[in-house]
Parts: C-alpha cells; sequence; structure tokens
C-alpha cells in the first residue's frame, strides 16, 4: 500500500537513522541563549531549558543567576519564592538559597541538612543577551561562547525578539539552512520566485561543527522588507546571502544588498544579519531568540520598527510551518523515511553532525 | 470487590474478547465517504481518515483527487500548499505533485529525485458523496461501493450534513443496530416508550457482512419528527423500521409510516430513509455523515429543513451519549466485561465480524 | 553534573523508596468523604472517587445511594440516567439498577440477564458529610469512621467547602503536617513570621496510623482572621495548635487562643477546629473537603462569613503550591531525590505508613 518503491524506501531509511531529529538527545554541554538580558531581574523567571527547569534572577549588583528550579527539599519551584539580597528564598517552607545553589538557611532549624542544594548553571552576559550552561560546568569554557563580535557592535543597530516555537530545534536549524524556502513559505513576505532556483555553495566544516551555505541572487527585484530600508526598490539588484550553523544554539543570516547597476564598491556597504538564537525547551518544544541588526542608517527608529514588524511577521510564517510540521508526524508513525533534494546537502551534513554530537555526550555522561 | 460473580465475569470477558472495540485495528481494505462532495474544492482540504492523514481537492475539470497530507520530503501538510492547475505545490519547498501522487518538479533542482511520490487514493463522487479507499488501491472495485440508488435518486429528496464524534465508530455502528434506546437516549425527540419493547427480527448474514433488523411499532403515537411532515399525528399510526449495517462504512435506517384506521395499500406513501455514513478518524474519533431522504413532498423546503433540524438535535444525542461513553472507558480501565441483552443480537454479530474482517485483513497485510 | 554529592544521593534515594507518593496504589479500604451531605440529591451526581467513577443520588426516604457509575450494559455513565422511585434508570436502553447495584429490569426483555450488576458502595452520612468505603465492603466497619463527635456538636458552630486539587493527596497530607510553611506559603494570610521557628513536639502512633504534632507560638500578634473573631488583635497572645492525621480521609487542627495578660483558665475558651477532608480523586488528583467550626460567638453569621472567606484564601495558596509542585515533577523525571527537615519528621512517618498500608492492601487483594 505504500507509494515509495521498497528498495528505494529501505535506502531513505538508512540515510535517516543517522540524522538528528526530535527523538535524539539533546545537547546540554553547549552554551545557549537562556533569555534576552532584560528578561531577568529582581523578579524570579521561571524557564525551562534544554528539558531542565531553570530560574533566572539578578543578584544586587545586577549578575544575573540561573538555578534548577526546584526546591531540594519538597520539589517547590523555587521561581514562586522571593529574590532577598543575592539569595533566593522558597516560598513553601523558606530555605535560603545562595546564587552557588547551596541552601544557606532552613528557618525551622538550627543546621542546613546535608545535600541541601540545587543546580547553579555558569551564565555569560554579552550585549542583549544571557547565555547559560546547562551541562557539566566543568566543561563550561568561555571561550566556546558563539556569540559573534557585531552582536555587542555599536557599529550595527540593532531589535530583538523572543518567539516559541512548538517544534523540534532541529526542525529550526534545518529551516535556517535550506533558504529555497523563501520562494514559497515566505512568498508573501521575504521570498521572491527566484529565490528557490538560484545557484548556492556549501561549506560544510564538520571537524568545527560549522556549516554555511553561499547564495547570490542577482540580478532580482527585492522584496519592500529589503527595498525600503535599503532605497533600492524598483531597480535591479544584487541580494548575496550567507546563513551559517554556528553552534546548536546560534544560526547567523547575513546578506548585502547593491544594485546592478554600478559596481559593488562604488556603493554604500549595506548589510544586514540576523542572529538565529535556538535553545530547546524540550524535544518538541523550541525557545526561539532573534537578534536582527544593520549597520546603515544606525539612528532612523522608523526603520529598525519596520524591518522588526516586517522580519517578525516572515519568522511567524517558519514558526507556524514548523509546528504543523510537529504536529502532522506526532500523529502519523506509520510514515515514510523523508526524501532529501541537493538544497538539503547543509543540513543533512548538519543533522549527521548534531546526532554524533548527541551520542557522544551521551557515552561521555556514561563513561 | 467485584459486583458480579466470577463465573459470569469470565464468561463475559471470553465473549468480549471476540468482539471489535476501539482496540481493533481499523479496516482499511472498503469504501469510506471522504466528504460531502460540497466540501472539496479548488481550495485544498485536510481530513484525518482511518488514521491517515489526506488532503482533497478537485482538478481543474472538477475531478476531486485525494493524497497523502505529509510532502515526501520534509513532511509539510500538503494541505497548506496551493493548488494549481491539476497540482498541487507544497507550501514550504515547492515540490509539486500530480493527482496520481508523483512529484513531477522541485524548483531548486532541475531532476525530481527518486522517491518523491506521495500516496493517491482512489476516490468515487457518487451524488452528494465522496467516497475513498484508504488501504490497498489494488483492490478498490467500484462494485463495492456501498452507495444505494435511492442516494442519488431524483424521486428522493435528501438533505445533508457532517457531524464528529470523539468515539469509535463500533459503538456507533452498535447504537446504530440497537433502536432500543430511542425510548431512552432519544426520550426527548424521536423516541416514544413502546419502542424499546416492541417485537423485532434480525437478519443476520455473516457472509456478506450485512446485518439488519425490523421492527414494527403499532399502533403508536408518533413523535413530533414524523407526525408533522406525514400528517398522521394524533392517530394510531404504524411505524415500520428496518435499520441495516450494509458495510463499515454504510448503515441505512428506513422507516415507512400510516395510519391504522386504513388498509396500507390505500394510502400513500410515506417513507424516510437515512444514510448513517461512518468513517472512522481513528481509533476513537468517527467522521459522522447523514444524508437523510424522504419520498414525498418532493418540494416542501420547510419539511427538509423541519426533519433536517429536528434529526440533527437527536443525533446529537447520539453523539453526546457515545462521547460521555468513550471518556469514562479511557478513565477507567479496571472495569468488568460488558453484559449483553437480547436486543444485541444483531450488534454482536456485526462485531465479530468487524473484528475476524480486521484480523484477515492484517494477516494478509503481514503475508 | 548533579548538584548532590552521590553519597548523599544514594542514601536519600534509600528513604524516600519507603515514602508513599504519587506513584503509591490509592487505599481502598477506608472511610472517605464522598460529598457534602447537600450535594447529593434525586438528581444524580457523577463524582471519580479513588479512580472508580461513583453516582451518588438519594431514595425518595432521603438515603443516599453510591452505584458504580457506568451500565453493565453498554457503559453509559448512569449518572446521565434518572432517579425513579428508589432505583437509577440507566438513560441508554433503560436498564433499571437498585439502591443494591442489581439490575431489576431491562425494558427490552423479560428477565434480566445473570451478571447485569453494578457495585454498590456502603455509605454513612455523619452531619454535613457523606463517607463512602470504596473498598471490600465486607471490611466497611462503621466503628472505623473517623468522623469526630464535635464535628456534628451543637455546640460548635461550622462552614463547609469543597475544593479540588490537582495533585496527589499524599502532598496535601504533608502539606497539613508541616505547618513550618504557615510564614511562607501563607505569609499575606494566616501565617506570622515566627511560625517557623516556633518549637513542636510530634507524636507518632504507627500502629494506629495516628501522627499529630504540637506547636504554641506565644507570645505573638494573631494574624486578622484570628484576631478580629477572638477580639485578640494588637495584643500579646498565645496560638497553640495541634494538628492530626487522623486516617488517609482526615487530618483535624486544632487551635487555642488566649491573651498572654492573663492566666489561660481565667480567660473564655476560644477554640476552632478545621477537618481536612481528603478523598482521592486518582493518583494525582484531589477532592479537598473542609469543616471549619468554632466553639465561641456560635449565632454571629458575620464571623462565620468572615472566618470562611479568609480560611478559603489561605486553603486556596495551598492548592496553588502543591499544583504547582505536581505540574514542576510530572515534567521533570530526572531530578534528585528529596532532602528532609526535622520538621517533616511527622510526615515523613505518615509517609512510611501509608507505603505499607498500600503494600498490605494489595497483597491482601492478590492473596
Ligand atoms: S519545598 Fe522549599 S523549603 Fe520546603
Ligand atoms: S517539505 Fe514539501 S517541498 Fe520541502
Ligand atoms: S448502556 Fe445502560 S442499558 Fe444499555
Amino acid at each position: 500500500m505504500s507509494a515509495m518503491p521498497d528498495r528505494i524506501r529501505q535506502a531513505a531509511q538508512r540515510a535517516q537513522a543517522d540524522l538528528a531529529d526530535e527523538t535524539t538527545p539533546l545537547l546540554r554541554n553547549a552554551w545557549y541563549v537562556a533569555a534576552l538580558a532584560p528578561e531577568v531581574s529582581r523578579q524570579p523567571l521561571a524557564r525551562r531549558l534544554v528539558d531542565i527547569p531553570v530560574v533566572l534572577y539578578r543578584r544586587e549588583d545586577g549578575r544575573a543567576v540561573a538555578l534548577e528550579d526546584r526546591c531540594a527539599h519538597r520539589s517547590f519551584p523555587l521561581s514562586r519564592g522571593q529574590v532577598v539580597g543575592d539569595n533566593l528564598v522558597c516560598g513553601y517552607h523558606g530555605a535560603c538559597y545562595g546564587a552557588d545553589g547551596r541552601c544557606t538557611r532552613v528557618p525551622s532549624q538550627a543546621q542546613v541538612p546535608p545535600g541541601a542544594v540545587v543546580r547553579s548553571f555558569p551564565l555569560i552576559e554579552t550585549g542583549a543577551l544571557l547565555w547559560i550552561w546547562p551541562g557539566d560546568p566543568a566543561l563550561a569554557d568561555p571561550a566556546l561562547l558563539p556569540a559573534q563580535p557585531w552582536m555587542s557592535d555599536a557599529g550595527w543597530a540593532s531589535s530583538t525578539e523572543r518567539l516559541h516555537l512548538r517544534a523540534s530545534h532541529v526542525r529550526l536549524h534545518e529551516n535556517l539552512l535550506d533558504l529555497t524556502h523563501l520562494s514559497f513559505l515566505h512568498a508573501n513576505s521575504f521570498g521572491t520566485p527566484d529565490y528557490a532556483s538560484a545557484p548556492f555553495e556549501t561549506v560544510l566544516d564538520e571537524a568545527a561543527g560549522r556549516f554555511s551555505l553561499h547564495r547570490t541572487v542577482s540580478p532580482t527585484r527585492l522584496p519592500p522588507l529589503w527595498a525600503v530600508p535599503t532605497g533600492l526598490g524598483g531597480v535591479d539588484a544584487a541580494r548575496v546571502v550567507s546563513s551559517s550553523f554556528l553552534s546548536p544554539a546560534l544560526h547567523v543570516v547575513a546578506v548585502k544588498f547593491y544594485a546592478c547597476a554600478l559596481p559593488e564598491d562604488a556603493q554604500p556597504a549595506r548589510a544586514i544579519r540576523t542572529a538565529h538564537l535556538v535553545t530547546p525547551e524540550s524535544a518538541t518544544r523550541t525557545h526561539y531568540f532573534i537578534q536582527h541588526a544593520r549597520n546603515f542608517a544606525l539612528d532612523d527608529a522608523e526603520i529598525t520598527r519596520f524591518m522588526h514588524q516586517q522580519l517578525l511577521q516572515a519568522f511567524q510564517e517558519d514558526v507556524d510551518g514548523l509546528e504543523a510540521i510537529e504536529t502532522l508526524l506526532a500523529g502519523y508513525p506509520a510514515r515514510q523515511p523523508e526524501i532529501s533534494f541537493h538544497a538539503d546537502k547543509a543540513s543533512l551534513a548538519m543533522r549527521r553532525w548534531l546526532k554524533r554530537q548527541a551520542e557522544a555526550e551521551a557515552l561521555s555522561r556514561a563513561g
């Protein structure tokens, strides 16, 4: 009753077995964005990150703290408690925890019992973002932070946003690494019909776990999202895009625009960059943070507002589409394996890499 | 702690093991109603049928198409795409599928990869209904279509409706084959107290998979639903009912009415027929289509409206009751087996037949 | 990656294995409150009790009946039927059940089939409460009823309430046996800061399954809830509390108040008592009935209203907090074991006892 020939199905099944998907264990030894910096305050913030309930708050000097959001005593969510000084006091029986997760006081007794401690997570704040290391703290090397210099550079005007995706982070990474979908999923926002068939090249650095693709669409007409701020509406323009998976937590899309009528170097630099900051909430839920920046018209608040609003509308199309896939698959276990296209080359390499990383991490935990 | 003697419980459990219920695999090699004909248009329609996500649309010449609602590439629901000519274009990366389910174009590459195909389902349109064969297409014999001639006969005035039932289709079939419930579940709509105890006979054709019961309630008083259109209110009348399971997809209830004061053949024929069109959505969810017809007052739109509205109210009582059972059972695994009544004779035969059919189909898939 | 040293974690895990929690089978051989007496009428009432669907109604002479809420025929909820005389008539095909659960009539046939019987549960009505024995009826000894004399004594003015808790009854019992939480969870209602650190003693009667703790907070200032009705606002007062687990279904909190300026016996008796009536709905859902009483100002309806409203607000804080724990734990299987405090002494003994009782009951069912 299958539509697919057996031989092809078996080959496709074998290929798929090597790819990360919603059943692959989540990578914990990595820096992920926990929150936009302004979200964290003296009021505790509850957030599930990489399947761990986490509570975030700030000390009196402003430094952020991330603790496991479960009191060691009777599992009350610490996020329902109160920040007192640099500590977090449980709202059930008043156990008091320091920023290192150690319980320092139990109101009903003189001594703190051994074992009264919750996990405390390494955090780094850079620019508008707060990064967390949900895995083994001994491995939390700041040098591994995937944040890019432009993300906190005054030469780039940027805005941020937080979205939520009821789908696997793997599907979001795949979406970001295959931009042929712009012509279809985003036909009404920033896609153009010539996008899907434009030539592209991929750069796959398996050792570093970096996967990118580069695409030049030229000559093309820019959609309003880009035509309005760049002033390149109604003329033949070039749209030079690179899309890079830099870590399980960060994908950067960088785009340059120029008019075809003049040599590129005779024109002002008009570049935009979007950091897609991907943090698994659970296997099938994803926190999706955005930092969008441009290197021109830095002080034009109206351009910031326009691009932010237009981009968010497009990213919501991704969210809606990926959620539709996740819902479909959850209710359809008897499906065929996926058939891939040439344009999936980078995303297949990325998914194989994610799967191997997850297996290596599982092994190292067991060892 | 059981209320039921052990010996009786064990016998009841053995009997129940032979009966189809919500744990029995769904029959796929059968014609089922996929949709009312006017539901399907140039706009794709998503519908889960027999646990398969299906998308329905019409070709330029009006012929309907049913495809598996999952793109072979990255599982995007094809129902979120666009109909272009006779084809369906995936809304994610633009793969284009013909009415036969074969992918004919991938915009980002010159060739279509092998295996890029989705299932295409046999369809037959008759009168107001669109029938689908969700099983092996090689077995989709049009001669097996359970549609009855009167369902598309101009001598019968009919109206259609689509209901949805959050309960197993087996429970709905059982409800339709045991009309003693009219006196209780429908006490406020089309049931009368004398209905439950009226004599009946059953005709069980196990070979053909057809099970009916025939009941004459006479003399009786007709409820408004039947008294108003037939003009037989306030007098002794006969109500002659046959109720027939004709296939897993179709149950027909046929009723004749006449006044007891005169010989039957001295009176106008006043008959109504209701096709209960039963399509499992999943093991515990059912699409419930209705076609209701009469052979008198064919052009009286007010009678059509009155009977449609009254009947729907009664069928909603069935839906509510069956959903209450499904909910109860889902939360009560430690229950006793069912105890059957004489009136269940036809429905027990039907459930044994459904179970044997499902086992045979499972065997033929494995073989 | 754990915050807790291995040795401590292993010891804590061993200790926790002996404690009842949401995975422990529910005790059925016990009297539980099924309903507040006025809830039960000639209109059938559906309620899930100890994982059994139950229907409650009253006979013509007012005596309450509790039957399994599932017709022996096709599992229709009997609570959707009608009370006729002393019987309950199924709303699907009209099977008629007596108060003893035996089916006495099937409308469509002359004889009632053997096995057509549903469970009937022993009930006792005392004061405002209706108690049910969901286990083996042969063991339903009225002498085991945990109701206390004051609960139906005219010398105590009382009010009742029904709450619902989406959490395990074990967590509610634990909450009631560890009142150090008043200073934190109830900081805004009836807790005061000195409560958590006040000295207490516990009385553990493992043989009888009774566990209490006694605490005197003195001198203290009473919160408005107690200060207003007792007239002891703004002065040093004593608050003498005992909190007792008397059965899996009943916990009584008894409090006395007096001014510190005078000897206790020179002052009017001002006592309040609250029966916390705990009935598992399922492993993680709990019916939570309250009877609150005082032995002073018996006829002052305004005091009744004031205390009822204030107490309910406080109990809602417990409900919210316990539900937050249940939700957290359901989504966090990879957690550390609980670390206990000295104040948990009585609740640990109670949880060990509940676990042993459940194991004994499981054994006796199997034997
Ligand atoms: S649960 Fe946090 S102190 Fe008890
Ligand atoms: S998912 Fe349909 S073309 Fe990619
Ligand atoms: S289900 Fe109760 S009489 Fe049939």
